[in-house]
This record gives structure tokens, C-alpha cells and sequence, in this order.
């Protein structure tokens, strides 16, 4: 099965957007078992758009097409496509239904004309439905039995309607079945990470290990090819158990679906306890983790963004001493930041964050990608210096992934071992 | 001049590298006026890889080929153009000094054997060298005037390339330039916005208006072709005017470079402002996006993060009674988190959200999505009720933009009105 990823924009050939849709597309395809020969990139233009569909269909049993579903007069996907297939639009009253919806529940009485034309599709085409925007996701098997499927581009609308209808139909059609587990860790870079298993990757044909590097993580994901299931946990399991033995605690996950923040707030749900954040450089980055996890508000309370010394020593009870002495990036900060969260709200644990993330700001002795992390759990306290590199994002990023691994082992040391 | 952007590499397929340098090429030939219609992904297969060459060279004046120039056997992207525009491979003596030398400083002695094959390049080609690794680049013209162009992927490597050897290059062969100028607007969703420019946009040939939606923002390129700057700013100038005119003070910039936020920072600095937040479902995003921008601390020197109502109490007085009477998500306790953040911290501005981001929490009378923005500056106070689409986090992405938008509107009004 051989699948042809076709991005449609022009807003991708002026560089205005980093094609991550078909970075997304080729890794769950790759998943899925479907080979990727090409991906084509292509803007909101007729004549071009029709000849890379039809070009896509002489050598692809399946072609996945973004963008160009949008309301306005560019978007020509789903009208190219058409006519490239030789079928008609017609207007589709469940579709219209619910981007009637879609503008009730907005608020907005007065549906703009041009979303009208989101209402029509490709005659003899399975809509997906889009819960996070107007425009449809169509599913059509062509004439001589190839598959076309359209998304939108935008990939908060793309990634869920993937995920929901298009991967179980597309899992239907692949003969035999691809078993894949995932191991994240974190504390490692990608290359350190992949020195580790060196011996592992090399020579590997079936189960396989694939890397994948995120700030601050490494996803390992091993894939076997199988006739089913079973055959597929067989085959990749002895590998899992190979990677947990060199990994140990770096590993927080074996769960795909599951982030760091997610096991951070299990824990803590776990053992009952609550935690209170204190930020400086980070600046409501790692609360903002925390409560992206759905019911952080069983484990979360309160958190401080306490970036001026006066506010560290207001609501954290940072002495003025040591601010003046250690400076407000040090250890000794940190810790009182960590401890005074806690004891201020009177909550089991602190996590607390100072650094220097840049660009400007940086001194010969503290310089820019410095940052101090300081996690208090019950009675005992500890603090890590960390000299990032990168630019002011990357930095915070960083420091937040570090801040809620230090607390995921404090609590496993804690409470665990 | 066309262009055409050929990455060459299997990990791309797989989905194990984002294609940032299809990205980047594109921006910077978009910068130096080079339209580019097609953007192709291929492995390194030599087959697959002939014919996107050949299709691209029937197609485009000059191509970009990204990666497939490492030591290994895999590498084919010089053999394979070599074979479809008929040149030999020969040994340069240049290369393979400077690979010596690369080796050399590297404290490495012995030159991988692989690496000999780097030091051929194609015939009749012009070197491009690379600091900082060991594959050469080449640029090549074809007996029939095209120009080929040959980079290695890493973007260490081949954006410095670009920039210091083939920018020059080809600023000399464009005729003329492009102008552009951006108009960013928020508090439209995209077909809203085009339809109040549908005039414009119809029948447009030079300047163009391309509009580009992000999540509660909207963005137009406003871009002409012309003999020079001069002639383009001329060309684009009354267009903008009439944008500026149709959107008023829903344009936040005119500035490519510049966010919603650097604005809300710049106008609180202007008019020598402190702000105070104050986050329930947000959760220290909003705070996050502020401090963001490098030399936030002069405006904000401590946020509030009240996910329990215990907190909303104790931090910002918010008071029991309208706690229990409207609940944690209403008008009333948005504007009393509004005025208590303000009020506690002693500062100029105190900016509000609460909501339910879902996916629990929400109820028939308050649905998930429901969030209330509040802004206080200096005794006046505002609130706003919204009902936004989407899962967890783009209803928090949207409140954040509604909330640093109300704040901006306020201190135009209060200051600049």
C-alpha cells in the first residue's frame, strides 16, 4: 500500500508555514505499515493542483491531500479533486447542519456567505466530521478503487479527525498488522540517548526502534510487522523490557497517549498530594503544563509567576539576604522559592524555577541559559543547576521538562523506593 | 524565475525530521522575488529521484536539492543529477584538501573511507564550501541555462551556505523585486475577515492580498512586484491604507516580526503601566505569552494563578459571596479577579480569565467553552463573555489572544483616544 501526501497552500511556498502536517501524516503512516514515496507541496492554483492529483493517482494507491478546505475563494481542493475524478459537488444537509451549528454555538447569528460553499462535497464521499472548525473531512474511493482522502490544514482540525475516522479505516485495509509500544524518556539528548541502545539499532529489521527527539524527551518506538496482535506483542516486548533495563526511572511513559505533565499529576493524585508552582524566567509555562492535564484541579490549587524580587519575597518569603547576596538565579533563591510555595499555601510540594532565559540579561558568570530548578516534597528539599542552550523559548521549554521530571522522582523516591 | 525545492531523504518519509529547509529556502526565495510552485519530497531512491529531477527541469528555471550529499552508499543526490543532465563526477582537489583539513581539526586522523567520495563533484560545477561539515555544495548550470543547486540537509550546514554563497548569487539574476507588507488583525475569525475584503481581493493581479489565519488572529501579505522598493512601497501603500481603514483597531501590527504581545508589552511601557494576571483555565499561559517578550519585567512583575476558589479568595479577593452566588465562572468573578490582581499588587492593570476549557466541567447553562475575560485599567473596568470552539487547548489559546487584545483595545482607549 503506497501512500502520496499532498500539501496544498501557498501559504507553505511563501515559507509563511513549517509543514508539519506532512510530518505528522508520514509518521502515522509509517505506523500503520503504508510506504511514503513522495509528498508533494502545492499552491491554491488550479491547473497545477489538478495535475498533481492526477500525476499522485498513476503511481499511489492512496492520497491524503490538506489544506485548501478553507471558506474563501483560493480553497479549490475538494472542487480540483473533483473534477480530477469526474464527479460532481452536491450540497450535504448534515454538514450544513452542523456549521449552522458551529456559528450558533459561537455566537455568531449571520453564517458569512462564503461558508456556504463548505456545505457542498464530492458526490459518493464519507464525510469526517470536524468538531474543531467548519470545513469537513472527506473520505472517496475512486472509480478504478483508490482511496483519496481530504483534511483541512489547520493541525488542531487535521490531527483529531486523523486520529478519530481516518486511521481505523485506513488500519481495515492493511493485510497483517503493525504492533508498535513507546517508550519516553527524559534527562537524555536524542544522541546520547541512541549511544545507549547503539547496539540495539544497529542490525534491526523486525521488531524496529525509531528515535524521536522532542525538547527535553526522547521517544523511543518499537515496531514489529506481525500477523497479529499477539504475534506483534511477542515480537516486541523482549526489545521494551531490553530498553526498560537500560533507561530505568528516565523512563516516565510507555503510554503514547501520555505526556509527562499527565504522569506528573497521576502521582500526585496518587498520593494525595498537592503541589503549588513558583515561576520566574518560565513565567506560567509549567502551571500552564500542569493544568493542561483535564482534573489538575484535584492536585493544583494556586501557582505564583513571581518575576520581580519584591513579588519572591512577598507571596514566597525569599529573604531580602539572600536575594541581595546570592542574586535572584541561584541556588539559594530556588530553594526558598520551592520551600515558600509550599509553606505559604500550606500544600505538600513546590516547584520553583529562576533563570536566565535571554536574549539579553546573560553576565560572563551567569550567563543566558542558566536556570536553577528547586522541587520541596514533604520535609525535604533538592536543587539542580542547568546550563541550557538555545534561544529564550527553547530555554523555558526546557527548564519546564526538567522541573516536572525532577518532581516526578522526587515523588517516586519518596514514596516508592 | 520559478523554483523548485526538491528534499531529498528517507527520514522525511518516515516522519522522523520536520522538513524545516523546504521551509526556509522557500521564505528566502519568496524574500528575493523567485516564485516557487512546487515543493517535492522523494527518498533516496534512484529511480523516484531521477524523475522528480527531470519533472522539475521541465517545469522550473532553477532547483534546489536539499540532502543526499552524506558519505554513505544511500547518499545519491550528485550521482543521480549528474546521470539526468549528462556529467561526469570528477575529483576536486579543493574538496578534498578542505575534507583533510575538516578531519584534521576535528582531532579525528583517520578520514572514514566513506568520506572519499565527497571529494568528487560534477563536472563543470562551481563548489560552495561548507564550514561546518564535510559535504561541498554545488551549483551547476545546465546546457540549457538552468540553474542546479545542491545543499546538504542539516540545516547547520546549509543555511549558512545559503546565505553567504547562493544569496549573492542569485540576487544578481533577479530582475526587479517583491515588496510586502503584513497587516495582522485579531478579533475576526479568516472568512469573516475575507468577506469584508472580498472586493479587494477579487480581480487583485499586482499588489496581491493572501490572507493566513492563526488561531484568533488573521494575517494579510499585502505583496507587489515592481522595478524596486521604491515603485513597491508606492504599489502596495494604497491598498494597506484601505485594510487600515476597513479594520481600524482590529489591526494590532503592520509589523512582520512583531506579536500580539510584544504590542501589549510596547503599550504598557509607552505609557508606563504595570500589569497584573490573574489565571484560572488559562493556567499561567497568559502570563507565559507575556513574559515571552524579552525585557517583560518592566510592565509585570507577578501573576496570579487561582485554579481553586480558595485561591481566587486568598490572593485576589474575590469575595465568598459572589463566589457562591455566581459561581467561579461569571461575569462577577472575572471582574473581581480583574480589580483584586490590580488592587493586591498595587499596579495600573489587572487582566482576568476564567472558564471551563473542558473536556468535563461543563454543564447545560455553562457549556464547556464559556469563558469571561476581564480587563482593569486604572478604575475602569471591563468584561466579555465568549463562547469559543474547540478542544482543551484552543480554547485556551483563544482566551489568551481575547485577553491581551482587550487589553490593548483598553489602553488605546483610555490613552490614545
Amino acid at each position: 500500500m503506497i501512500v502520496e501526501l499532498i500539501s496544498v497552500g501557498t501559504e507553505l511556498l511563501l515559507g509563511n508555514t513549517i509543514n508539519t502536517n506532512a510530518n505528522y501524516l508520514a509518521r502515522m503512516c509509517a505506523k500503520l505499515g503504508i510506504s511514503n514515496f513522495y509528498q508533494i507541496t502545492v499552491g491554491d492554483n488550479e491547473d497545477r493542483l489538478f495535475n498533481v492529483i492526477k500525476t499522485a493517482l498513476s503511481r499511489a494507491d492512496i492520497l491524503i491531500l490538506t489544506g485548501g478546505l478553507g471558506p474563501t475563494e483560493d480553497d479549490l481542493t475538494k472542487e480540483v479533486t473533483a473534477r480530477v475524478i469526474g464527479r460532481r459537488l452536491v450540497e450535504d444537509l448534515d454538514v450544513k447542519k452542523s456549521i449552522s451549528e458551529y456559528f450558533r454555538k459561537s455566537n455568531r447569528k449571520d453564517i458569512p456567505e462564503n461558508n456556504w460553499k463548505q456545505t457542498y462535497v464530492i458526490e459518493g464521499s464519507t464525510v469526517i466530521e470536524n468538531h474543531n472548525g467548519t470545513a469537513p473531512g472527506l473520505l472517496i474511493t475512486t472509480d478504478d478503487k483508490k482511496l483519496i482522502i481530504l483534511l483541512p490544514g489547520p493541525p488542531r482540525e487535521l490531527i483529531p479527525m486523523f486520529e478519530n475516522s481516518v486511521v481505523p479505516y485506513l488500519r481495515k485495509l492493511m493485510p497483517g498488522t503493525f504492533y508498535s509500544e513507546t517508550i519516553k524518556i527524559c534527562g537524555f539528548g536524542e544522541s546520547q540517548a541512541v549511544t545507549i541502545i547503539e547496539d540495539l539499532i544497529e542490525g534491526q529489521s523486525n521488531p524496529t526502534i525509531a528515535p524521536y527527539a522532542k525538547p527535553g524527551e526522547v521517544h523511543f518506538r518499537v515496531t514489529a510487522s506481525a500477523r497479529d496482535e499477539e504475534e506483534g506483542i511477542d515480537l516486541v516486548r523482549p526489545l521494551v523490557n531490553e530498553l526498560r533495563k537500560r533507561f530505568k526511572d528516565n523512563i516516565f511513559t510507555t503510554k503514547e497517549e501520555e505526556n509527562l505533565e499527565d504522569v506528573v499529576v497521576s502521582l500526585l493524585e496518587k498520593y494525595n498530594l498537592k503541589l503549588t508552582t513558583a515561576e520566574s524566567c518560565t513565567g506560567g509555562l509549567l502551571s500552564g503544563r500542569i493544568i493542561n492535564v483535564p482534573g489538575a484541579s484535584s492536585v493544583f490549587d494556586e501557582g505564583f509567576i513571581t518575576y520581580s524580587n519584591d513579588a519572591k519575597e512577598k507571596y514566597l518569603g525569599v529573604d531580602r539576604e539572600t536575594l541581595d547576596k546570592y542574586g535572584a538565579v541561584s541556588k539559594e533563591t530556588a530553594i526558598m522559592m520551592a520551600e515558600g510555595a509550599a509553606m505559604s499555601t500550606g500544600k505538600d510540594a513546590g516547584l520553583a524555577i529562576t533563570g536566565i532565559a535571554g536574549p539579553d540579561g546573560g553576565t560572563l558568570k551567569k550567563p543566558v541559559g542558566l536556570v536553577y530548578i528547586a522541587c520541596y516534597l514533604r520535609g525535604k528539599v533538592q536543587v539542580e543547576k542547568f546550563n541550557f542552550n538555545g534561544d529564550r523559548q527553547t530555554i523555558r521549554e526546557r527548564a519546564v521538562i526538567h522541573a516536572l521530571n525532577m518532581l516526578r522522582l522526587s515523588i517516586i523516591n519518596q514514596y516508592e523506593k
